[in-house]
């Protein structure tokens, strides 16, 4: 044997999670009723590779400025550089301008899948993580938006989250541009500080409008006060470029009824403004697609605060938002805040095609989703039953094939059962199917076995049973925690205890 | 617009594959049957991020002789190095070596996902797959290698592989060792050498007995023949040793019947070697614990001749094998070969910690056995029905907004349907919902509106109509392919029309 230290550390990188049995199973339960309201809308499943082309996946990162940074890179012994694929959108928009002639069109997929940021992890924020994603290719109208934002609530509610606890939040990029123009940030020479706005703004929920004014502006410290922790550069923005913009976003916020009300009261500059006039005509139709469709503001509701991180959006955008007050992944109670969003990116595909071709579609973060649903308690797991144990109480070839053989014929009955595979004891084997959350043991010694019998534990009757004694509970009419049966009964007799526990289990609900 | 020519091209690179809506539906419906089999015989899901630091995933990379040649690999900001997993199993370590203290032991739990592998693609091998693992780590004992054969064979017949078509071969790593050891390549100076003769029995079935001599000695020409094709370094066995060897694989593949019947047969030298003498010790158990749960040899068959290609076995290796001649991923009709295999790796986990940590489990590969059960028409995916499309005769905001409301109706009563999104006119709308594959599409136009109706065109009916007419068929009673009814109709008319098309589905089969 080697000395320990000789040995290497087993340890994750930085930003990586394992994933264990509740949370797996948790993903897959909500990801199949995701999957079937896609299906429902006549989503296609489609999907790419981990692995793209470095020019491929793009400069449109979020929360990034330069090219590329914040991905994952490597060089294939081509010299040409490969990424892992930071979303689902630039990888699908390479499959479609690869594909665009023998796809139907519009081309209505689906897609989930993880994905890939090479920065700094944190609490809540990771290296891997999955998306969820359905998008329209090929259409420039908005009714493609429209059913964006309907498919969402839809998914909300199939997902048994209340009318009342979530809302899509619609807004238009169109209209902002139309803000950044009538204050003099419009053309190609200020794309880097419309991207600070966007993401000045996009951050409303964490520092309120003064830390949104202060990002417009100067910048702001991390701690709120100066010198208190990092110093984020702002916009660059003066205090009347900055008030305007901050006063938009709010307006619209507190009138929230829709657009009719509040379209009245901005500015003659913005009113007179062509971009924003078509981002509200395209909002206005939005709303009038949604309300047909009998979706009101309790569900999808305008709101020119929304602006959504990335840059490749140029017209509407959506948020699905949770609006119970239930812990977040770092613990502490909020509003839960963003579950998914997105909107129409017209630029993406194009990139690679010698024509316009417009697209809008929208991601859901897997796991900030599970975190908020299994938080209102709308991820049942409790009816994944442990596997019965067969104790091995012999070691020998000849019991272990006689374990062996109980253990083939509960499982051709259905029954999840295992044969103990290691070598301890009856204590340590009853400690383990205690481990494992098992329901029942099955136990056969040389006695059993000569009577050709076997004992079958009640483990969950059993530990209630000894709970109940040491609380010195009141004698209570249970079911035995403990019967010896008949080898040829061990199927059927194991059926009904497990059928009784299955009872129980309803009846506690 | 730009002009085409400084358009960024769009392309995949080389060795990863796009996958469509049947592919992915296959292999969702396939590894919800392994899954649930899995299940059954009591493992957990649990599995690791697509990232490890590259020294924790080892130097155990399959047909690679230099320590992690073959990975794709990258720096972190902090220097270190991180690696794409090539395989589920080297994580997975990882994972139980970190967690050790809390987990049950033996330690039961399965996963699947993608892994990587930088090599050069070809026809049928990828440098992204999916694999889907079992595990079982904690147990020196054979029954845990047992239960795994006994799982791939469930496994097999679960998802509709006739007994006759699979098996599932067992052989023993230390029985090859000791064959090693008594042709004298025992010892840590010939792990390289050791490494070399696995590969070329490896590849028996690919170049038969002449070619595995050759690669057993001095090489192999790619081409069969001196001066065709590459040129494949062999082991250096001198001719008595490569004949011994082959003599040793073939005769097992002759015999068949089981252990007992032909250990007599091999030579004394062999007999007496105490690797192999333990290893023979294990197959007997082995065969023993899966005879007595009821898999005879036309489900479990004891083979020499199995090797599995992977450096770290330690002990029993098994191998799932489809027996049908079916197309391979090539298309050439062919016995189909390996759908997955494992092994015991005794020192995968303890790399980490200071005290061996027996373990054993196996992998299979997805996409390679979904072809197989393509071509052996087990993965029927005919109940899958395209999304009814509603088309939008008129493009105004009202008229748009009142097709959405038939759309959302049709969806409430869990109708896969869709409104058309596009641009085009009626006939390529019809075009388009045949191209979808819709059952059915919902025309209104201005006639219609003003009547309250809407027509409903049964699309399976009206392409086989049109078929016959071409065909100069005779005529026979058909449903009508059209219809026009009341508005508030829609939803029973379309139900039962799909309803009939699902009825004839069921009959044609």
């Amino acid at each position: 044997m080697a000395d320990k230290s000789e040995k290497m550390k087993a340890r994750l990188p930085r930003g990586l999670v394992d994933r264990g049995a509740d949370d797996i199973r948790a993903v897959e339960k909500m990801m199949a009723t995701i999957r079937a309201v896609y299906e429902l809308y006549g989503f296609e499943p489609v999907d790419q590779p981990l692995i793209e082309y470095t020019d491929a996946l793009g400069k449109f990162l979020p929360d990034q400025d330069r090219p590329n940074e914040g991905v994952f890179s490597f060089q294939d012994d081509d010299d040409q550089w490969l990424s892992l694929r930071y979303d689902l959108t630039a990888p699908m928009a390479r499959f479609v301008a690869e594909n665009y002639e023998r796809l139907p069109k519009p081309y209505r997929s689906y897609r989930s899948g993880w994905v890939f940021r090479n920065e700094k992890p944190g609490p809540g924020r990771f290296r891997q993580f999955m998306q969820f994603d359905a998008d329209t290719v090929g259409t420039p109208g908005v009714a493609a938006d429209a059913e964006m934002a309907m498919m969402m609530a839809d998914v909300m509610e199939a997902l048994g989250i209340k009318r009342s606890d979530y809302v899509i939040r619609v807004n238009n990029r169109k209209v902002l541009d139309g803000v950044l123009e009538a204050i003099g940030l419009g053309g190609d020479e200020n794309v880097g500080r419309r991207l600070q706005v966007l993401r000045a703004i996009d951050k409303l929920d964490k520092f309120g409008p003064e830390g949104v004014k202060l990002l417009l502006g100067e910048g702001r410290w991390d701690g709120g006060k100066e010198g208190e922790g990092d110093f984020t550069k702002g916009a660059g923005l003066d205090e009347v470029q900055a008030e305007f913009v901050v006063a938009v976003i709010l307006h619209s916020q507190h009138v929230e009824a829709g657009l009719k009300n509040h379209v009245g009261k901005w500015n003659g500059a913005l009113e007179a403004n062509p971009t924003a006039e078509a981002g509200f005509a395209e909002l206005k139709e939005i709303e009038a697609l949604v309300l047909a469709a009998g979706y009101g503001p309790d569900r999808i509701r305008i709101d020119p605060s929304v602006v959504r991180g990335l840059e490749y959006y140029t017209g509407p955008v959506y948020e699905a938002e949770l609006l119970a007050e239930i812990p977040n992944e770092e613990g502490k109670i909020v509003r839960f805040g963003s579950v998914g969003g997105g909107g129409r990116y017209d630029g993406l595909v194009s990139r690679f095609r010698g024509e316009p071709v417009p697209a809008t579609g929208f991601s859901i973060g897997v796991s900030r989703l599970m975190t908020a649903l299994k938080n209102l308690g709308k991820l049942d797991m409790s009816d994944v039953v442990a596997p019965v144990v067969v104790l091995t109480m012999d070691k020998d070839t000849e019991s272990l094939g006689r374990y062996q053989k109980m253990v083939a014929g509960l499982r051709a009955a259905g029954i999840r059962s295992e044969m103990y595979l290691g070598g301890a004891g009856m204590k340590a084997q009853l400690k383990y199917a205690d481990r494992r959350g098992s329901p029942v043991a099955i136990i056969q010694g040389g006695d059993e076995r000569a009577k050709g019998e076997v004992q079958i534990k009640d483990l969950i009757e059993g530990a209630r049973m000894s709970a109940e004694i040491a609380d010195n509970a009141e004698w209570r009419a249970a079911r035995p925690a403990q019967v010896t049966v008949a080898e040829s009964e061990l199927v059927a007799e194991v059926r009904k205890i497990l059928a009784a526990q299955a009872e129980e289990r309803a009846r506690g609900k």
